[in-house]
């Protein structure tokens, strides 16, 4: 049995749900954070960056009127962006599955800030009603 | 030392925090999430789930007009519930006796939705103002 | 690859984030939650402990107007303090930097309450853009 956490752009939300659902999770939950991914250091690739944001219309990053300004602070890290947090429970022959639907729900045109899965152990689970422990607790 | 993470109904917020203080855990976050557990796909589970908690009055799915719509969303999927996501620091010692303090300040009559409990690996700890690390940090 | 937790004082989320991203991290969360850390029982430890909070003006647990009995609370777990929670992305060989990056960053001289850095097994990542996965996923 695993926890997958992902996080997701805002805008992912109701998508990211509706894979989960349909991949057959054993439960989930959604949580609103600020958030960001790896720092963009390297020259070339933050020009890279700027143009394909600029291109894009930059719409996930708010609508700050500095554009420029707002991508600068994405890339290097001095601003957060809100994101959603999904902690998810499955059992260990369905990760791989739930892993390539979130993939397929979030993947975008936009180069950048679509998001990482992880993968973490759970040692045991119990189901409140019932007491019982185990892989059984969460099918 | 592990992790234990709780998913608890709402209204179970005082009722967890007072048995997690009476079981001597060694820290906890509390934060509300939107969440919800395994699905019910079994059309005879289904109507049973429907009439146990139209029985009970559903206090818990809030208080939308349609009743059997709100009751088919949360078993379908296809709609989330307000839950409390707590994270608990524990010793190895103490997991089993909290979670039996959170089972049963949980466990309710409504045949669904009690919540679950996880148990996860933490691998070192490091208490911030004396730098103290592994077991000694958390106790 | 691992996950560090972390739990600090709501006013320490801006150092926190700044040493983060001077630390390096592949990638972090973070969101308010209410929380508290082990419970204070010794009675000798609550006086010192009391003392010393009264001190420093209790700025960390809000402006209520009975500081003792607000301090009372604190320490015995009868009520919940905002804290912010991190959750960070981290290689293995950058989890020592990060730790010692975190507590630099969080120390203070209440005495009580500095927060507490933990760390968590991965056992797989996948960047949902490109599809990679394991330790290239986050670099």
């Amino acid at each position: 049995m695993k926890e997958i956490m992902v996080v997701v752009r805002m805008k992912k939300t109701g998508a990211t749900k509706k894979a989960l659902v349909a991949a057959g999770v054993a439960g989930f939950t959604a949580v609103k954070v600020s958030g960001r991914g790896r720092l963009v250091t390297d020259p070339v690739q933050i020009e890279e960056c700027k143009a394909k944001l600029l291109a894009m219309g930059m719409t996930d990053l708010g609508d700050a009127g500095d554009t420029d300004k707002l991508i600068t602070s994405f890339l290097d890290g001095s601003r957060l962006f809100p994101r959603r947090l999904f902690t998810i429970l499955a059992h260990d022959d369905d990760v791989p599955r739930i892993v390539e639907a979130i993939t397929k729900a979030n993947r975008t045109d936009y180069g950048i800030g679509d998001g990482a899965i992880f993968v973490m152990p759970i040692l045991d689970a119990v189901r409140v009603r019932t007491g019982e422990s185990g892989e059984a607790a969460i099918w």
